[in-house]
């Protein structure tokens, strides 16, 4: 930092030479200059920079929701890197613009020269998924036995070390287990939600006797009754544990509770970060999701019914894993355990005042 | 425009107090006021206008491209205005962002007031798809049944209407077809392209016979004449009119053709438009399909795994749509058939010379 | 809700016919049909529509944001209606990549029959201002006078009325004047702030001294003076006086110590929704200003160096809008007076322990 | 690529661990470890990469647009390379929803170790300036004295070589100067216009005293005569050359008819491709603009109105460039002179002919 030239504090700083100095366009070198390899090489390069850092931001996510007990104050640096994960997310999916400005000729005037080369080797994304919680057993594999196993030995242990590590779904499964205020003195939600709810069917059964008769009767009656087990089918503990064992639920009886606790009441004081929370990483997963799906479009737009690069199955392997490779579907099911607000059970006086703060507590 | 007084040459112009006037909010009316109500009212009559512009779009380019012969100068305002219709696809999609603001238990206080009423009732919305191509057999049904049953008479005839008149799918198989560079004097693009592939497999063939032997030879032989096949699936006439038949392909064979030939020799002046519109139908293609699966992701975050409004399966027949209503897939398809660039015939010089500009065939 | 048919319950519900046929084209009616016309009038009753929708999320905000005391509870709210602001305001932005597909020589062909109709009549658009709290001696005049001279007698009521009724900028200078944490007991954030600031003051010319000499330590020193007389500025109450009394400063004294205050300890619970609003609203100005800019743009485009429609100015006035009609800019100028982390000096213990909730407190 | 693992294939051919290697945060170096550093050294590695795609874009459509006579088939790749660079900046632009979820608190932390280092220095988005045509007497100084002293020789010597070299906006004005049609045979647009032009103020002026009397008389047909004054600043030579002179024209006489001609022709097949071109040019105008002001508008929140990094005067710099640095204004400006389509002179039948292809003169 002494007497070389600014410039250098720039370059020096940012390593622009070394960046800008890794781009060896294959057909370029074989003599044949496919003007578009250049920008399928600095695309990819540039996808690898954004998934270093969303890696960077769930490592230190996963850091502060994984503690026995959070601190209040990495609410906020939780959120705000969850966050900026999806805005990366979003240039993920909004980059795609520019690689598809390349006529499918260009793709295939180079393929040639990429040899074995296929982004089903980026370990970088795979521990994206892994870090998330995707699990081995989820996974659809490219070709057939374990997913990873064109990866080289170093990613294919990066990979398993990070299946023992915390993953986000667990963690937040852990974080929301401990959730206080769902069994708090003489409270417990659960018991207080299944009245309300019940209460709501038995209103509407007897509005539908009131009003219909008959075969409408009938029918209206059993579609309460479906919706009633539906309700009934997370209110018993057994239930939830065989939908558990059958992959039908992935979160566990209690955090189930308390993300619905927190869905109801998320004006609570203590509860608005929690909520919003909920709400990102349900962004996180859907972005995710719309990001597989848009590259699956791209690359059949590029490559066809044919092979992938590396000899994968391409388009289709891609568009079956938008749906399987999902994460967080748990989040969304829980809107199908919603009733209006109107039904709702009032928080006790005793409850809602240890969610609001310590100031106002004394006024 | 006399001596009314300024400001209602602005609200006359846009009829800004009839557009302002007709939102009605049920909950509202039922004095239980859910704010989030008037959003969800804005942003699907937002929804409808924009329907109505694509309907004007495509109306117009429908008129332009079912000419038995299409001016050459209507190349631009076609692509104008099919590019219009990408850029409200891409609106359509980025709006959910505003509506994914709406906590789905708002969605649940409301709800109850929306009755019977449905997006799938959406009569602009089914003519886009009609317009398009999508055909009557190739939808899916929301319950059984036709899938316009749950329309009223009036919106049913003018689906039925639409799909007596031109979509833009025949629209352009015709034009493709009459495509007239594809045979031209002594030339015969098939013919030449089919060469030039066959050519290509058996250089391959020779080189894998040079380099490799036993297990491995016949592993790459066999991989070659699987890629072959595929090949040989399109230059044979039965065979793509079997595929036709089984609804493996829905572009003829004369469409067929003439769009890979446009693919390939995109530069020549009169095929720079051409290659621009099948970009551009993948576009609205592709956004179409995007727009499906962001909604249906919306929908499950709203309601998760519980029916849709009016009654409907909701999430799990939204995403069904995603693939099973898509109406260009053949376009994609096309890449399947490419040959690197080096490999392809070159024009003639006599075609060559017809696909350039009066002006400059005199120089 | 009886016996109509299905469709009608979507209609009635969103009053599709009244929406859809609000569009009368002039270019139309007088028989030449210009077919761009059609996009003018639709972009602007959706430019309509989400302006009404801003409205409906900003009274909401000012409600609760005016209270006396603002309920906790309130705070989720608020921040979902502004942060839906936003949202809306990024698609007032993207729009117009659709009106961009325009070519300017088809608004000349309309525009003759526009009259003297014009955007700026849009008496929603100057609702949003004021809400905000644009001042009316801050607003440039299209013309000369008054600028809403050319509105009609009910729109001028309408904003004289806004005017007098709480506007953003003013509730939040409000709310954050009563921040209670900037001074408590015997804390006083004020004067710990400023002892920290000199503190880092006195280092740097210590600093300074210790390694450099002569002109270049006259150099330094002269601009660690200058830093200093910045933070000095806003320490001193008389000068912060003279500031606001020149339109240097709008925020009040009191605001101005809360906004720093809030951005420093911004991870304390009590204060992560406050934070988060003061973001949302910088979000909100600086959104407006990107509106404004991209749309002076999109008329310059159109319209090049002309008069607008309405005979108004047209670019150089909208691109004269841009900086002179924001409003929050105070937010944005708090960056200059923060300093690293490092040297910040440590909530005390019994003001940070008013700063958790109940909860923890107990444990 | 022989019996490497398959990882391998793509980590070389991505060179994955140069890139990921090179991301050197100088707070975590100093023990502070400040988590959004990381961020920011990514952002502007990303910058770069895009900024290299740009340039390289560029390049190879300036050698194109620079040939003595452009071959039309060189038409298809120009639009899709500038098509290109329009989608990278509107990445760039959007990448900056990343950086804003920075707090400028934590850009505080961080600056101190960034030294002199200031993307001032960016020797490549200097390039681009200057391969689009921004000359070095247009451009703001960041301090005084010459732009670029802060750049080392390297830089600097790049940036003068690219000056002596072919910009966009001089490889434009040529091609555009050189557009046969203009004036062909015995068949000249510009005095063809003029007539059509002063025809339709004629008509005005006629219209104007039949209708009207007295002072709006007067006032009524002085209006008329300034908007006629403007288009006699651009049908006399001698006026356009002042203004030239002057700065307020850039394009030449010659190129600034052809444009108006293409404008108003773009439908002919041989105006499609340059008509499309003009645009697209406007589009990377706009868009840089864009880019400037977001940036200017990011800077402002990050830094306030303090100094920017590497003592720049930061964000009213910033600010300042977003209209002084715009290069393709003229293009802009052509709306000026548009006339309704109903008043424009027809092309001559041999005119138009020669616009369109072989093949159809033929038939």
């Amino acid at each position: 930092m002494t007497d070389k030239p600014v410039w250098d504090q720039y370059g020096d700083y940012l390593q622009v030479d070394q960046i800008l100095g890794a781009q060896r366009p294959r057909s370029h070198a074989a003599g044949q200059g496919v003007h578009d390899e250049m920008l399928f090489i600095q695309f990819h390069q540039i996808y690898e920079l954004w998934f270093k850092q969303i890696l960077f931001e769930l490592d230190d996510v996963l850091a502060r929701l994984s503690a026995d007990v959070v601190n209040e104050r990495d609410m906020q640096p939780i959120l705000t890197y969850l966050g900026r994960a999806v805005e990366i997310f979003k240039q993920l999916e909004g980059m795609i613009d520019v690689l598809e400005t390349m006529p499918p000729q260009s793709f295939v005037d180079f393929r040639e020269h990429l040899g074995t080369a296929s982004g089903f080797q980026s370990a970088q994304f795979r521990l994206i998924e892994t870090r998330l919680g995707l699990q081995r057993k989820s996974r659809l594999c490219v070709f057939h036995g374990q997913f990873d196993e064109n990866l080289n030995a170093q990613s294919q242990a990066a990979i398993q070390s990070a299946e023992k590590q915390p993953n986000l779904f667990d963690a937040l499964d852990g974080w929301l287990s401990r959730t206080p205020f769902v069994n708090l003195g003489g409270y417990a939600f659960w018991s207080e939600y299944r009245t309300a709810v019940y209460g709501m069917f038995d209103q509407k059964i007897a509005a539908a006797r009131a009003a219909l008769s008959g075969e409408v009767l009938k029918n209206e009656l059993e579609a309460i009754a479906r919706g009633k087990e539906k309700f009934e089918a997370i209110f018993d503990e057994k239930q939830h544990a065989s939908a558990q064992a059958e992959g039908r639920w992935r979160l566990s009886w209690k955090a189930l509770q308390a993300s619905l606790f927190i869905t109801i009441y998320r004006d609570e004081p203590v509860l608005q970060a929690p909520y919003n929370l909920l709400k990102c990483i349900m962004d996180v997963d859907a972005l995710l999701a719309r990001w597989r799906f848009r590259h699956a479009l791209m690359v059949q737009r590029m490559v066809g019914l044919g092979v992938g690069t590396g000899g994968s199955s391409g388009y289709e392997y891609l568009m079956a894993t938008v749906q399987t490779h999902r994460i967080f579907t748990d989040l969304f099911a829980l809107s199908t355990y919603l009733i209006p607000s109107r039904l709702l059970p009032a928080l006790p006086e005793e409850v809602s005042k240890k969610m609001h703060y310590q100031y106002s507590a004394k006024a």
